[in-house]
């Protein structure tokens, strides 16, 4: 099975990736038994339970549909053959980062289930996905450091399509790339002005990332394709279903650092993606428009929310302060820094930021609410200055959360008696 | 000098009138050490004072450009004929309630000035005028107790100026008195909306009440006095100076309960309206619009101010529920009204006038500053439901401040001893 073992799953013995293939075609994504399941007893053994029916009857009822008629080296085979790749979360190019709030709610999540409280969060299930299905040149483990989502209405105003388009372009020539699903309107826009700067954008799919949806866009796809990345959950050949879209706004919510909502009308996708954003205490933006649009109606619903309302941002510089304009110039520098020139550029860190990295600990990795704790700021601003100190060296992001980089962690000492 | 006692100035000395008159005309307006000095001695011996030139070298700077060359007796019998009045602090129409702020935030500055802090507030003095001409058909003293002020930018685009009217028509057919200057663009559309729904509006002119500025506005003017009123603090004949329309501005805050910017530049005299409601507590609402319009901007920046950010809103209603939409059907109640009657009428109260009503006393006028400490709510909450509380008859206002009307008090006990 040499030929699974891709050069993005480098390090993933095959029985491994072989079940994740199968997990993420034999349940729809999202699936609060299922995730709870594998991380429990890990992928293969979950494989093993399922295709044997020795599972939990929740386990059960999310599975018995299709966990007798999968090939996952069938699936991995054609896979490859369209060059596309399955990313796992045991594979280094898993975007650990991005996912680390959804891990985190994804074991609340998990928890409350075990206590027997098995009704379905309103917004749709803030866990992680089972495994991701890439296709494009990008680097899926670097999304989400310094990306923004760009949502709305797939009947936007030219308006809206304008102002898309400017602030997409705007972040791709600042390094940022740009998140956002494959609609018409906003969406399709957004990728537009990515690619129009010579961006990274990412695709998330509600289909398989071979199923380009609506296939008017099919193009843009491609296009995406070439220089950033089409990502989806459920497996190629996958048709994007209506539950499939909202499973999806939880990705496009995780993969990128903040998510601005451009047009929206008061009910709405983008809506719901916000929602996520809520749930993952990701920054959500709004983008204000005629108080006399419908299209804009939904932005301005999220400015005016009681609790936790949206930013309002009318530039790409009013995005890069929310998300972490500091970590453009960071981003230029090199890895190869001295302590003391780590010292001088926590100096050119804005105080918040500052304060993060005095709460993180050299030696156990932290999750934000925690580091929040710890430097007596909120988690948002935790999670808002995390990624300029990812990019500027100064931490270490796993699954277990964020801890001083390691080339700046002073020596163990031997505690003398 | 009977002619002089108009009605409007009903209980009023004849000697306060003319002495008001001639302070009126011969410092500029928002002068604190003119206003301190007649909250000191009283207008009748500021005057003596002012003429004899036996004053402090502040009050003899700010005054003696004029103080021999004044007739009050003069300007009241022309005022008269041409049916302008002035209204004073001594009047029963002073518009009190709305003046309170002023009134609190000018004694502040009296004693800063006084202990020796000369430097001038950045946004204009926010001292009580010394006296208003007012020439129109409607009640100065009932204006600010359920006011709007719209306000924004002169060269309003078309978005601009139909947001504005619609706004305006909306709020004058519930009954919600409109304030603003008398300036094309946003101003004059808020009062021909106002107008159009046979609504009052007042503008508050920055020269003479008989001086319409720009001139092409003079039939907006004296349609304005038809219903409501045109008011200004500088005398009749008083040219429209920059510096008047900094002063005035601070009235307009004053005047209205709460107040929107509809468009407004970054840099307007909007802003200074804005700025003068956050000094004296008075909710600032600001309408969104593109983001690519400069005439929106202004907005813009108040929603994303750091410290008390404008309210953002979109319609009547969203106005309505800032300055207090639930006088509205209150205010149809009759003023005859038993203590239980009272009781049913304070449970349809939201929670927060309730809260307001529980901190006012029996016995004691307090400033919302007072209020809001033993209610435990902020001066701006407070401020917001006063007018509620006024409307429904349970609240008696002075310049002293706020406390339970009168024939809600408890009769006085003699004290067992």
């Amino acid at each position: 099975m040499g030929g699974l073992t891709q050069e993005a799953a480098c390090g993933v013995d095959d029985s491994v990736l072989l079940a994740r293939a199968y997990l993420s075609r034999v349940a729809e994504p999202a699936s609060v038994p299922v995730w709870a399941f594998v991380q429990e007893v890990g992928p293969v053994a979950a494989v093993e339970a399922i295709r044997a029916g020795q599972v939990t009857p929740h386990v059960l009822r999310a599975t018995e549909a299709r966990r007798g008629q999968i090939d996952p080296h069938a699936d991995l085979e054609a896979a490859d053959r369209h060059g596309i790749r399955l990313v796992v979360p045991e594979s280094s190019d898993w975007p650990h980062f991005a996912l680390a709030a959804l891990e985190r709610t994804g074991a609340e999540r998990a928890a409350r289930f075990a206590a027997g409280e098995t009704k379905a969060n309103e917004s749709g299930e803030p866990i992680p996905p089972l495994a991701l299905w890439v296709n494009g040149a990008g680097d899926l483990a670097s999304v989400g450091v310094r990306s923004v989502g760009i949502v709305g209405a797939r009947a936007a105003t030219a308006y809206g399509e304008h102002v898309t388009a400017e602030l997409a372009y705007g972040l791709a020539r600042r390094r940022v790339v740009v998140v956002s699903g494959g609609a018409f309107g906003i969406d399709a826009a957004a990728h537009r002005g990515a690619l129009a700067a010579g961006g990274q954008t990412v695709i998330v799919s509600a289909g398989g990332v071979d199923r380009p949806y609506p296939p008017g866009n099919a193009t843009l796809f491609a296009r995406a394709q070439e220089s950033g990345l089409v990502v989806a959950e459920s497996p190629p050949g996958s048709a994007p279903q209506r539950h499939r879209f909202l499973s999806r706004n939880r990705l496009i919510a995780a993969l990128a650092t903040g998510t601005v909502v451009v047009e929206a009308a008061a009910r709405s996708g983008a809506a719901n993606t916000a929602g996520h954003c809520f749930v993952q205490q990701r920054p959500v933006m709004a983008v204000p428009g005629p108080v006399t649009s419908p299209m804009s109606a939904g932005c301005h619903a999220l400015l005016r929310r009681e609790r936790e309302p949206a930013m309002l941002v009318t530039s790409v510089d009013d995005v890069l302060a929310v998300v972490g304009g500091i970590g453009e110039a960071a981003g230029e520098s090199s890895g190869a820094q001295s302590a003391s020139d780590v010292r001088a550029e926590l100096d050119l860190l804005d105080p918040v930021a500052r304060r993060v990295f005095d709460g993180l600990s050299a030696r156990r990795a932290a999750h934000p609410d925690e580091i929040a704790q710890r430097s007596g700021l909120t988690a948002l601003e935790v999670i808002r200055a995390l990624p300029v100190l990812d990019l500027t060296g100064l931490l270490e992001a796993s699954d277990a959360g964020y801890r001083i980089a390691a080339r700046l962690r002073p020596p163990r000492r031997t505690r003398t008696p």
